[in-house]
Order: C-alpha cells, then structure tokens, then sequence
C-alpha cells in the first residue's frame, strides 16, 4: 500500500485515497458510479438500522416503489421535472423493443410515490400517512467523488401526507431533528441546522431544511434535507381527502433524506493523517485484537488469551487479528487507516502482567491495565468515551471555523484564509448571494430560522437593509 | 371488502384478492412493477434478516454493485448476453444527452460484479471471495403477477470465486441447503431439490441447482436457485489468481439468489380460504390481541388488560388493535385475511374468567386458558407449534401430490386431473420434455441428482432408455 496524501496539503486526494484504502469502496466500469465493498456497505447498514429505529419512533413504516417511472407521471409537478429532468437517466427500450412511453430512473420517488397515494387517501382517517422507502436513485452528474457526490446513491426517502399545514410543517422539523440527533449521537458529528434559501430550495418545494456538517478542510456538507411540499404535488397528483366534516380537502405533504454521502462525511468531518476514524456506534469493528508474539509456543498462549478476550467482551463487535503472515506493525497501521475505534494488543508481556495494552483511535493515547479489570462493561463505556471524544473533537472543529462578519472584507478572508462558516447578514436577494459566490465561491448553506431582531443590519455586500442571518460557506 | 374468490373455484383469482386485500401490495403506475405495502415489505424485511444471518455462517459479506451495466460489459459472457438480452431495459439517454454507450438495468449482476473481481483477484490467498448483494433488478416479462413475476423484483444474489471446481460445486450444493433450510425452518415450506435440465440452466453456467415448492392448486413454483459457472464467466471477465506455486490459473465461480417471489410463495402454498396464512418466523405480527367490550366501563378494564398481556408477553411481535371504529368481528376476520398466526381475544368474560381466549390461525381452533399460565415461554413454544404445524400441513399436501409414473397415460392423468409432482424416467433429451410439455403443459422442474440404477427405465414418452429421473409439474 502507498501512503496516504497528507490531508493538511492534499485533502482531496487524502480522502481518496482514504475511501480505496480502507476499502471502503472501488471504482466500477460504469461513469460517477462506484462499488460498495463490504467495509464500506457494513457502515451503512449499521445507519439504516439506527435510522429505522429513530423513524419507527415517528410511526414511519417502510415500503417499496417502482425504480422507473413514466415520463407522464414524472411530468405532472412542473417545478420539479425542471429541476430534474437534466439529471435523469431515460430508458427506452425494454424487451428488445422501443418503448411507447419513455421510462425515468428514480432521481427521487415524490412523483411515482404521490401518484399511488392518490388513490390510498380517501379519508382524514388515513391521514397522517408515513411512509420510508430505502432505495438506489440516479442522478446525472458530470464531477462525482465517491460517497459524496456519485451517479447512482443509496438513500432512504421519507413521504408523508397530512391533513393541516401545521402538521406537515411540524413533521418537517420533527424529520430535521430526528437526523441532526442521528448525526449527533450516532455519528458523532455536529451540525448547523436551518432553512434553505428559497433559489435553492427542492424542486417544487415551500421550503427546504437542512443540517449542515464542517469538513476537517472547512468546507461545509449537506447531511440531510427535509422539505415541507405544501400542496403543490398533492394538487399535481389529484391527492384529496374527506375531513370530519365531510368536505373534500387538500392534505400537505413532506419529504426528507439522507443518502450514502453520509459515509463520505463521516470520513470528512473526522478522518485524520492515519486515516479514518469511525465512531464507535457505526464501526462494523469496534474492537480489533491483535495478538503480538515471536516464537510458536509464545503464539499459543497468546492466541489463547485473545480468544478469551473475544469470548469474555459480549455486546461489542470484535475482530480478532490471527493473520499469520502480517506482522504486528503491518496490523496496527492498516486498522488505524480502516478507523477501528480501540485496538487491543496482548502479547507474552501483558499475560506475564496478566494485562492487556489498549491503543485509543480518537486519541493515539495509549494504556495498559490489568486484564481482570477489562469487563465488557468497562470496553462498552471505553467505546462511549471515544463516541463522545470524537463528537467533542469535531464540535471544537466546528466552533474555531464558525465566524460572525459584519463585513464583505471580513468574510471574504475568512472564507479565504481560514475556512469554515461564516453568518452574515443578508439582505435576502439571490443575486447579492450571486455576488458573493462569485468573489469567494462560498454560498449560503442555510438561513437562520430563530426569530431575531435585524434592526439596522445590512446586507454585507449589498449594504441593503438585511432581512436574515445567513450562513455562508465552500461546500462539497 | 369484497369478499376473497373461493381458492377451489378460482385460485388465480383468490390469489389477486389475498395479495390487494391483505394490504401486501398494490399495482403501479409502472407496467409490471408493483408497490410493495408496509406489511408485504415488513415480510421481506423478516426474511432479509434471516437469510443475512444464514449467509454470515457460510462467511458470505453483503456488497453493493452499480445497478447500471454498460453494454460492452454485459457483452462479453456470449451465453449469459444471449438468454438475458430480450429482458434487459436500456438506458440510452443521461443528463440530457444520448449516450456514446447504452447501459442495461441489471437483469442479474454476474457481468458487472465479475469485471471487478478481475481487479480484486490475484493471489489463491483472495480466495475464496463470497459476496452478497440485495438489490432490485429489472427483467421485461410479458405476463406478471404480484411477487410472482414482476418486471422489478427485490431479491439477494450471491456470488463466490474459488480455487479449484470441487470447492465451487461444493458451494453451490451449500447454497442450495441453506435455501432448503431457510424454505423449511422459516417459511414452514418443504421443497424438492435437484439440478435443472441442461436446456433450462441460468445463461451461462454449467448447471444449475432449484429448490421446487408445491402450491396449494398443485402447480410448481421455483423458490430458488444456484448456479455452478465453472470458467466461463472467469474466463469472459479476464479473472486469474497465481496459486501457492505461482502459476496463473482461473477460477470458478458460483452465484446464487433468491426474491420477493418469495412472497408470493408463502401465500400460495400456506393461504387457505379465509386468507393468507403467515409462519410466525416471517410474521411482522405473530400476536393480535383484539379487546371485546360493550360499555365504556368494560372497554376501560379489557383495554388495561390488553396492554397488560402485550407488556407481559416479550420476545413476542405482538399488536393491539384497539380501534374503536371497527366490531370484534371485523377485526377478526381482518387479521385472519392478513394470516397473523394468533389472535387473542379479551372480553368481560375472559376478565371475570382471570383467562385469555386464544385462536390458531393454521387450524382455527379455539382455546381458553388461565391468564396467569399464559406467560411469555407458553405463547412462543405456542407460535413454534404454529410454525411448525404449517409445515407438517404443507409436507402433508405435497406428499398426496407427489406421484411416480411409468407411463405416459399415467403421467397426464395425474398432470391433468389431480395437479402435483409426477417423477417419471426421462431419456434426457429436451425434445422428448419439450414434447411432453406440449401435452400436459408440465415442464421439468428438476433432475434426480441422487445416484439411482436406471438400467431397464424407459422414458414415459419416448420410450428411449431413461438415463435420470425427472420431476414434472405444471408450474408459476
């Protein structure tokens, strides 16, 4: 194996060098598109299963829908095939024949999904309507970078439909939060949350929220979005429903996601010149063993106490090393570059010292106790104090690159020099964002949402009367 | 609700009405592709898991491969092109361009996932190489039917690079029993196994292995299969690995899958009249408590009786239905539609009784017992008896349908006027099945694959000599 570029000088060959060498993934024959190897596919299924059951909590229930979607369906939501026609893939011909009407791969299922529920709503009794589906969507894209940006994702997309406005705008936050706690506690990575400025906001949405992570290289990074539709696709999919009183209605209806890119921003947001750290609670290997030893009779004893090791730490997901033909050395490298959260050593000194030597991923630290006293409650809590340290690391990272300017000068050299975000005062006009994209190539992630008095503020460019707080950043 | 059409009187039919009614599926918009409800999905959720951990035991890794495959890839194992070409569906355009190459929605990912592990593949150290995929895949089919046959169906495909041939087939034979296991032990479905007749292999394998269950209208339905590839497809895709004496040589490969027809196998085999009947092993409610009540006083205690079970019985998928809008009766009848293995029943009675009214699903008998014996051990070995009672019913139907016959007379007697497996001797060649079959409509479904003296057989039809025993059934 080479060694990885320095992410200090190369951030975007570190990272891909991270993703092929920790064998997260591998490029495929076909363009923007990449494989899943299994490292890399376990750590997604370790989100799905957390963001099921977080979503479960919310009564969501999963369910599937067509991949292909007519061209007349997808067609219906004028704002929305704008926005993603130029995306799509487009089969024509199926069995050996041209088809009759074109067929969209899913670049989302809104329209294919909406178009069914009109015909499963009929009552304010099926209302509120929840459901999941965990899918593969494909979106054309010209520069694609694996996890972060690739022509064909995995994602989940939630759909609900509800009967007043207030519960849909309430479900779209509810959906926010679900995912800023899913990357706080899951993922260990803190986030910025807020609303969308309206020319960037989903295709054929009211608004759009977002959370928003910081790269180690002070770019920002959509996690997740969640958007609240309004009626405009219930109108456009002829989705009514009977209220109490008997009167037809139109239901309000959100979507919300997150995708594979979230693999790519764990790496991002934590990685580090070793190579990826995993927290804990995603890691497929939580704990690896590796047995150090020089001599055959060395080897068994040693071999033996980490198989009681193995044995002893229930409720933790360990790997125990026996490649015979790696040394020591070799080992510890490559599972500090797969970003292994607590590394074990036992070798003939720690069961002479009936002891065991555990190396800290977050920190490097390393430390030797007695083996008695390595209980799997005592690995569990370890595991917990590295999920909040790498938390704890990131939060740090994102407060030092977090900055307030009353001035274009300011941010500019920031955004230049420094990195990260930057709140300013905007005056709500997409063409002063324009602007500024322009000069510093930054755009804005989000816009405040809390209620705050602007009173006297202008606009940092525009010197206009500002009408929000707005944050500002380079983004993946 | 309209009432399900009779199983006898037209099977075709009532299967329609169990897959809508049951709220399994639904059609789409989508030519052939059907939308997968909540409690259909939740049944491939249940069977997903199962079969993961199955796959675990043999060291299988789940992967994700592109689900797009570029022509020139696709191409290249001549056989395999040939068989699936007429089912592909073509992407011709992207991003609002036409493409310099069409690219295929995968069929079956043997093409893509092999051209990779010709980069994965060099030493005999790689190997073996067992991964696994779950993924949707598109196959143009004229006919469909919900589960049954579907244009996009969900499924798993496995595949396995191995050193030598005796290691490959050795594999295949593996994958098979674990799908005879998981037929058995968690869809209660007993299957005949064997190997398909050469003219009816997966494109481009050497042979291929089945499992074959027996619907109740005694028509065959292949559950799943596993495919010996030999060289052909290593040699198509430039695989080679250097053995421990550093000579370069190819390998074998096996795949194996099996799908959401899966589904539609578990209603055809275990649905009776009154509806679908699930095994408690893939049931995403094992337990429905349903509470009777006239007053609102005695609709208060039942209610807090109810929960009281479902807090006391644990390990247990257990779900209350207490809508207050429907009669005991409707609820009855619709969870009996929907084959929720049992149902409790709580009224003032059982109350005053201190006893729970239960009803099995498979047999429809009723029983009342002393709440205080029906703890949490009582309700699981009862949901095994329920398991375990569905096989014994499916293994009962399959042996009175399993027939031997020497003559053709025979045969298509028993084809024609009682339905089921006929083992006949067969001469081995496709002409005579093919014959067969423009008779009597039955297919072979699989070969003998134990060791048998044929000498003095002679095939029904031709009367050649037989060189294997042969199962025959009309099949889905």
């Amino acid at each position: 194996m080479s060694p990885l570029a320095s992410q200090t000088d190369d951030f975007a060959q570190w990272y891909l060098d991270v993703v092929l060498q920790a064998d997260l993934a591998d490029y495929s024959d076909v363009k923007g598109c990449i494989i899943f190897k299994p490292y890399g596919y376990a750590i997604w299924e370790m989100m799905q299963a957390d963001l099921n059951r977080r979503m479960k909590e919310h009564d969501v229930q999963n369910a599937y829908f067509p991949l292909l979607i007519p061209e007349s369906i997808i067609n219906k939501e004028k704002d929305h095939i704008e926005g993603f026609a130029p995306e799509c893939a487009v089969v024509t011909h199926g069995g050996g024949k041209e088809l009759a009407e074109k067929l969209y791969i899913r670049p989302t299922s809104e329209t294919i999904i909406y178009s069914t529920f009109s015909k499963w709503i009929k009552s304010h009794r099926d209302l509120p309507l929840k459901i999941n589906q965990w899918a593969n969507v494909v979106r054309w894209e010209m520069r694609t970078r694996p996890f972060l940006r690739t022509t064909e994702f995995l994602w989940q997309e939630g759909h609900t439909v509800h009967a007043t406005e207030e519960e849909a705008d309430e479900m779209a936050a509810q959906a926010l939060s679900m995912y800023a706690d899913f990357d706080h506690e899951t993922l260990a990575i803190p986030v910025m949350t807020g609303k969308k400025p309206d020319h960037d906001k989903f295709a054929g949405a009211d608004y759009t929220l977002t959370t928003e992570a910081l790269a180690k290289d002070g770019k920002a990074i959509q996690a997740g979005t969640s958007h609240m539709l309004g009626q405009g696709f219930a109108k456009a999919y002829d989705i009514k429903f009977l209220d109490a009183q008997g009167k037809s209605q139109i239901p309000f209806i959100t979507s919300w996601g997150v995708s594979t890119r979230l693999i790519g921003t764990v790496i991002v947001v934590h990685g580090d010149e070793k190579g990826l750290r995993l927290p804990p609670n995603i890691a497929p290997i939580q704990v690896v063993i590796v047995p150090i030893y020089k001599t055959d009779h060395e080897r068994d004893s040693v071999l033996e106490a980490c198989e009681a090791l193995k044995t002893k730490w229930t409720g933790v997901r360990i790997k125990l090393d026996d490649r015979s033909d790696k040394s020591p050395g070799f080992k510890f490298h490559e599972w500090e570059l797969k970003g292994v959260p607590l590394r074990v050593e036992m070798g003939p000194k720690d069961l002479a010292a009936q002891s065991i030597t555990y190396v800290r991923r977050d920190t490097g630290e390393k430390q030797q106790m007695l083996s008695a006293s390595a209980d799997s409650v005592f690995i569990q809590s370890l595991l917990s104090e590295i999920q909040g340290s790498l938390f704890r690391q990131a939060q740090m990272h994102m407060q030092e690159h977090t900055f307030t300017c009353e001035t274009f000068e300011d941010m500019n050299n920031y955004l230049s020099n420094v990195g990260g975000f930057v709140w300013a005062p905007w005056d709500g006009l997409r063409e002063t964002a324009d602007r500024i994209k322009s000069v510093t190539k930054a755009t804005i992630r989000l816009v405040d949402t809390e209620p705050r008095d602007m009173t006297g503020k202008k606009d940092v460019l525009s010197g206009n009367p500002a009408v929000k707080m707005a944050l500002f950043a380079k983004a993946y």
